[in-house]
């Protein structure tokens, strides 16, 4: 039996939990999938998640006490004292996730949620290696935002910061400043209050399938004969996000036409965050970006003529791995 | 004669120069203003400011060589290695001010943008005494913003961090997605390419001055019987902003409708940088929120509306004082 200390991440998502061990040297010796069981009480749950990891760590011929230090990616927020909350996939309305952890692992713990997570992870082996300030974006069913800020994750006063899918974009002034208009009318803000809905809504890529299923809708035959329907098996409504782009991949007239709201959104949010941050690099991650290189580099070319301040534009290097790896750089013993 | 360390906070302006020292414990012994001679070589507009230092220490009773630092606040980027550029009010394309005043000075040096460093200066002594992660931004002449982020000023990737000038707005949807429009035309995106431009064109003191212009240009015998005309002695074309805030902090109605839309841009902006940056507070400060609490109170009520990330928002206490402050909390010792 192997006793060299082992250490583990684990990205834990709504259906499926990815886990990895690696050796103190971060050369990762094992990783594989879980299904989620959020509907069990959270000390049963992260009970079954350090069971795998133990499990798994025998199965390598290893210690299963060997097991140093662990990271975990939510989807949700991890305030200051442990504690989950704002995890939508869960029933809990909040979990004492450091104080579970804690009775069941006297290793080292780090918590954090997925996005931050995997902006760790392309910092450790992905697309920003190296880089001390940059600025992670996953589009996917939401949109997630992470600062690594001179070297570190900045987590804001509340633990909250990276919220660019709450960008409000607003109408440029079409009428004169002297027509009459009610007050309380900014543009953006809806009388409902939900301006800081409308961006993910429109960007993100539930919010892409939308667009693109409104749009067949509204042709002959419902679309049924258009590149992005033919991608989704012929089933206009089964297109989401993925089958537009890989039809605009394909240079189809439709796909590029949905997309150019989104693709307009996106590109002022990331641009105005590029002005605020100055940051070395922008890395965009997340399905719509796992999709190819074809929605970067649309982003790439907008963000230019949308802000002075300059930036790299770079897709994601670690796909789905990303936030497992990252919650294994946070445990992982800094090199000497 | 008293033999005691000095330190000298400068905020150096495009007209006027704030000088203040202090000793090592911050209280300051004197304060005073003198005119930028930007028109001279940058060794002797330097040479002018350290002998103005020396000559008020000696006025003092102080051994003019008994000032230990000095700190800087410019109009313009100062590069990582002390360069100055961006600096519009003066001749010079760069001015090396660092290896300048190293030639003439042998005390401990900061040099920073004047935002900067009046986010210092709020920090140390104004309305974000304590506040380790807060968001400054000035409203005057154009828009300037400084981050101050886990207990330390955020420069970014390339010292131009803050541009929250440079924010643009974008049109939400209003044409369907299918509608035919040409494919460049981002929403915000001008073809002239100025799109970062239109914020602070709207949002600024100099924006909302000219708004009010053009507004009162319209009425019959061009406004001058306006209270905003009046408060700049019934010369419309004399209007600046701080007229249009002092109406409107009386509730005359046309002034509150010449700020609308700069109060909803502005509202926007900060909003979006709450949503991203996760701050304690937004300290807003500069000529327009010098003018009165009104100002602050509009944007603090419409941000509440525009981003469900809560922060405070603080009207700076400094006025025009917090750059020199800044510059001089800048070369202060620490308290042990």
């Amino acid at each position: 039996m192997l006793h060299a200390p082992l250490y583990a991440g684990v990205d834990i998502g709504g259906t499926k939990t990815l886990m990895m061990l690696a050796g103190a040297d971060g050369v990762i010796l094992s990783e594989w999938r879980t299904t989620s069981d959020v509907e069990t009480e959270p000390e049963t749950f992260f009970a079954a998640i350090l069971g795998s990891l133990r499990a798994e760590a025998s199965r390598l011929g290893h210690d299963p006490n060997a097991i140093q230090g662990i990271g975990f990616g939510f989807p949700g927020v991890i305030g200051p004292q442990g504690i989950l909350t704002h995890a939508p996939a869960f029933p809990w309305r909040e979990a004492a996730v450091a104080e579970i952890l804690r009775k069941q692992f006297d290793g080292a713990i780090y918590l954090d949620n997925d996005v931050n997570a995997a902006a760790l992870g392309e910092q450790w082996q992905g697309a920003a290696r190296g880089i001390q300030d940059f600025l992670m974006v996953t589009v996917g069913t939401g949109i997630g935002g992470a600062l690594f800020l001179d070297g570190r994750i900045y987590r804001g006063a509340g633990a909250a910061a990276g919220e660019l899918g709450y960008s409000v974009l607003a109408a440029p002034v079409t009428q004169p400043a002297h027509s009459a208009s009610p007050a309380s009318s900014a543009p953006g803000a809806p009388a409902d209050g939900n301006a800081f809905g409308q961006f993910e809504d429109m960007a993100s890529g539930s919010g892409i399938g939308r667009l693109a299923r409104e749009y067949l809708a509204q042709l002959p035959n419902q679309g049924r004969t258009s590149r992005i329907a033919q991608l989704a098996g012929n089933d206009p409504a089964a297109v989401d996000a993925r089958h537009v782009l890989t039809a605009a991949g394909q240079d189809d007239p439709e796909a590029l036409q949905v997309l150019q709201q989104p693709l307009d959104y996106m590109a002022i949010g990331v641009a105005n965050a590029v002005s605020l941050l100055n940051p070395a690099m922008v890395v965009i991650g997340g399905g719509v970006a796992d999709s190819g290189e074809w929605y970067v580099t649309q982003i790439r070319e907008r963000v230019k003529k949308l802000t002075p301040i300059e930036t790299k534009i770079a897709r994601a290097t670690l796909g789905n791995r990303a936030g497992a790896m990252g919650a294994l750089a946070g445990v992982l013993p800094r090199p000497e």
